[in-house]
């Protein structure tokens, strides 16, 4: 996350937060994750209880309501580090982290849904950076955050492909388990072509250079890969491969927007 | 693989190879890694049929026979795409390769000189796009590689610290395996500290400047802080957590050998 909001910043502006507002992100990017990660811990108490006893609550380590006040305190240092860079990184920070709890509480079962809701909680951290430099957010953050968006939807509904049997247990209304794996490569794929046609955007609307172009171009060929791939095997096996494959290319495609930058 | 060529290109020289030579290192990173990929999966083949019987190879989808001849086409296919960019990059891939396989099939099993093997493949892109660009190896590129090589060092030592079971049944001697947890984490702990005391390098050189060491700075607290997590608790679940944290400090000290270039 804190990743992402160095990439931010140095993509719409060339250049990097001061020591200081670099290290506000840093401690606001590690706060809102922990405390996001401590409540889903706190509400996941009774699965985790059958699949994963170790983990601090199921196992008796923390209580619950030390663990509330634990997420709480962490919730309220990554906000309030945010709020002294500014009001507008702190409303980035509050729409993200409100995103992150809803999903936590609310909208994991939700199918494509909580894919909608984790792959803004991965876009967020770009737009921080760029409010954290600019004041606002950069047609070219804007950009890169759509791209990312829909590369992230394809591996969220294909990533639910691999997850069937435990969305069941958890009653996640994943669309794999819905409407089954074929139409969930299907959509899945759908998402990452249509990051694949929109990629050169930034450099038909002159933002960013021929530099640019040229790498996407790599990403984009694996993305294209790893679609026909899942689509003519929308299998539990492929779609793990996948899984990982397009980690890679969005991998690449972010290289592409910090060298273009 | 291919990002790290044209992380090692970009930080070699801040700029980009041409679209021939770039398909070209595109064409020789995927065929080597996957014929040695097939290859691995021809040398497992008899553990794969116990532990992962759905696999090409045990399942008898792909005969060992034809594995042999995919594997040796990618191979060829690989090391012909990198000599046509010049001698420099042909030796650089035959050394990578070289070095993959014989990690395959005789290095694997030995512990840490089977880590040091996955940390100089892990190396070997970098130096491949530093001799692509300038036909030699840049010191920016060689400092870039040595810390990626002792960080994945310590990732690799504290990964057998996650994988003892698997290993024992392999018959792999890691350092966990063979000393214990507790040595493991205290020599996983010191390769990374290593890179951490090294990393300022560039900036102390004089190749690259302060926003590369302000960066760098935020890599090392969470070096620093994995390190401190794992020797306080060497751990097969705390090894786990630490094994991912390390991924992410690894990627901020690419971008800001990127962004620093």
């Amino acid at each position: 996350m804190f990743l992402a909001v160095v990439v931010g910043s140095y993509v719409a502006s060339r250049s990097l937060p001061q020591l200081l507002e670099l290290s506000l992100s840093f401690i606001t990017a590690y706060c809102l994750n922990g405390s996001s990660m401590v409540i889903n811990d706190i509400i996941d108490k009774e699965v985790d209880k059958i699949n994963d006893p170790l983990r601090p609550i199921p196992s008796g380590r923390i209580s619950v309501k030390a663990a509330i006040i634990y997420g709480g305190f962490l919730g309220l240092a990554g906000l309030f580090a945010s709020c002294i860079t500014g009001i507008g990184t702190l409303i980035v920070a509050i729409i993200f982290y409100a995103i992150a709890n809803a999903y936590n509480v609310w909208l994991k079962p939700l199918g494509i849904i909580g894919n909608v809701a984790v792959s803004l909680a991965v876009v967020a951290p770009f737009l921080y950076g760029s409010v954290l430099m600019l004041g606002t957010i950069s047609m070219k953050v804007l950009i890169l955050g759509l791209l990312a968006f829909l590369a992230n939807m394809g591996r969220e509904v294909i990533k639910g492909m691999v997850d069937i049997e435990g969305d069941a247990l958890r009653g996640v209304a994943s669309i794999a388990r819905i409407y089954g794996s074929r139409k969930a490569a299907v959509i899945g794929a759908g998402f990452i072509l249509t990051a694949v046609i929109l990629s050169p955007l930034p450099t038909f609307l002159g933002m960013l250079g021929w530099t640019y172009l040229l790498l996407v171009c790599f990403a984009d060929i694996g993305f294209v890969y790893s679609a026909i791939k899942i689509l003519l095997d929308p299998t539990h096996v492929k779609a793990r491969k996948v899984k990982r494959e397009l980690l890679a290319w969005m991998s690449i495609a972010l290289i592409a927007f910090i060298i273009g930058a």
